[in-house]
């Protein structure tokens, strides 16, 4: 599974657990790779779909992957993402990123997160038996820093955006080489994430749904899904890939404004209020033209919900027994909108995943 | 699936919306019944083990079960049952009551528990377009309370003891003709319980481990536990049954006095302070005869930990990623102890369940 990491700019390098950016300061990527296919039958884990040789998972797997897929009315299904062993679809990424640090021999790691990417990290580090420390915006919730040192990691709360966290994540990695384990930075990250879709198929029997509608905060599960569903087709397994709906919250809407604008970068935003979204309150997301990309590619689109939707949504769901943090009530938020809307960006089989458990909002 | 309801004094009933013991006051059971196997493939969630024709489980279902079983050193194993659609085991058998009350025709529902077991009743109650009502004790951690009034269940909060939360909620039933979903009284409670063992067997690659380690409040996954065990090896599929040692906190522990003692049933004890695992802390177990039975039927034992080993046992399970609440360290509290002393108790193959998400602990 460690192949090579390469740059638009050309440069390719081995990993090496304190290599997270390239030398021009632009961001890793992993060339596509071959799916393989049929899944492995000696874990009902994520790591099925992973050609994982070289990474020690199994000493560092708590089971990840596997999450409920519900069905809604009108073609509309769930995942239930929160059903993780950390309470997010975070533990898709990070157990990759720890497991990836260990065959690299980190010693050490550094995270920086909202809150549930931390968690996650911290966890699968404190399985690892590596140490770890994580960096998090000011307002992130109790039950999200509780959860992170409770597994042991140091945290450090940053006063300032979600930008000046990672800002200070790097600094604290270029002083100690630790290994940095970024959902942001690492493309290993989507090969977690890109599971995901490849349960997805799976689950629908081996069919492709019409529609994803995704949280896009840094975009890890829009990556990673549209990731899963181009390694389908390309293996020759499903004949094209869904439409992608990126959603953001109006308050925090760099994507949505860029794809509105016809622009294939997004400019950073300044929220003038924050929104009760804050797992995707991402001002300044680093891969944003990428996302926007697999946005366009797919025939998608990037929407917003605002404030009043997100709680509506979030009520609606629990009115039907899932129970979620306010920022993944967003996907399901925008499907009702545009349902009510009778927008063309739906129809026919419609995936949103419940990305995050209600145990972790604060009260 | 539904079979009529038996009483130990020869009565047998079949089952209706409001029958929730005999009519001599005795607790109802279920007949031992064939294990439809191998499962079905058109799920991965705990009704591929059940014979569930009548009920309509579609409609309800959230895709509970199929819990990751994680590989700790020594030979034990850890089921993550916090990683399911609530945050605890209890969904196994909420699912299977809620459905149960919907094909009885049911108008609405009564619960009453230490937390879990409410907000699973909720959960599902509310997927399932019942109003429910929950009783719970006072002390009951403020996240369940969230949860269980998020999903628009009535709560009531009642001084005194779990007994008297019970008495409250019997109360209740007989005023309103509500169906009890109660997960003492009500036997296909360990219908869904039961899965817990039908997974573990099909996790260890169709084996049976030599020990569970299991919580004993009331006892529900005990008696679910033994159930599918005695079912498996009814069916020819497997040898024999695991050693059951049932684990209780010190601080409440009848089962243990009786287990001690030689007494076949526990007597009421009156807890001098109040134990962290507020899960089990069921001073009058209304199964305790039965869950003895099963400790002794499979050659095991009932024993207790004390505050500060459920202290320590939690603080190693956050150490290796695992974040649990209190009272669902205390399985691995005692394969700790037990291991320690070298108890005759432990052996080849533990599997301990990990019942709770540390999401739900108060801060
Ligand atoms: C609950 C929840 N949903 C969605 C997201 C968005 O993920 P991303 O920033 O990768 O788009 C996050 C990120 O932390 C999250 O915690
Ligand atoms: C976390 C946890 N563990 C164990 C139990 C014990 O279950 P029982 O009372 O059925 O033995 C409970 C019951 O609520 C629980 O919430
Ligand atoms: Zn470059
Ligand atoms: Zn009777």
């Amino acid at each position: 599974m460690i192949t090579a990491y390469s740059c638009r700019c050309g440069r390719t390098y081995r990993p090496t657990a304190d290599r997270w950016r390239c030398d021009c300061g632009g961001l890793l990527d992993l060339p596509p790779a071959a799916l393989p296919w049929p899944p492995r039958r000696d874990t009902a884990s994520l790591w099925r779909y992973l050609d994982a040789g070289d990474l020690p998972w199994r000493e560092v797997t708590m089971g990840e992957g596997g999450t409920p897929l519900v069905e809604e009315d009108g073609g509309l299904r769930l995942k239930l993402e929160y059903a993780s062993p950390t309470g997010s679809f975070k533990d898709r990424g990070a157990v990759v990123l720890v497991a990836l640090a260990r065959a690299l021999g980190a010693t050490r790691l550094v995270a920086d997160s909202s809150g549930n990417a931390g968690a996650a990290a911290a966890a699968y580090a404190a399985r690892a038996g590596l140490p770890a420390e994580v960096f998090v915006p000011a307002r992130t919730s109790e039950k999200k820093l509780a959860q992170i040192r409770g597994h042991g990691a140091a945290v450090t709360v940053v006063e300032g955006s979600r930008e000046d966290t990672a800002a200070a994540a790097m600094a604290r990695v270029g002083e100690t080489g630790a290994f940095y384990a970024s959902h942001v930075h690492n493309p290993y990250f989507h090969e977690g994430t890109k599971t995901f879709a490849l349960e997805v198929f799976e689950q629908l029997g081996g069919a492709v749904p019409d529609v994803l509608a995704l949280p896009a905060g840094n975009g890890t599960l829009v990556l990673g899904a549209w990731r899963g569903f181009e390694e389908l087709r390309a293996a020759g397994l499903s004949g094209g890939v869904p439409r992608i709906v990126a959603v953001q919250a109006e308050r925090c809407a760099p994507l949505a404004a860029a794809w509105a604008a016809g622009r294939p970068e997004p400019e950073p935003v300044r929220a003038a209020l924050p929104t009760v979204a804050e797992g995707i309150a991402v001002a300044a997301p680093a891969r944003g033209s990428r996302v926007l990309e697999a946005v366009a590619a797919t025939g998608g689109g990037v929407v917003t919900v605002a404030e009043d939707e997100i709680a509506a949504a979030h009520a609606a769901l629990a009115a039907r027994g899932l129970w979620v943090e306010p920022t993944a009530a967003v996907p399901y938020a925008a499907v009702r909108r545009l349902r009510a809307e009778g927008s063309p960006l739906l129809g026919g089989t419609v995936v949103a995943p419940l990305c995050g458990s209600g145990l972790k909002a604060s009260l």
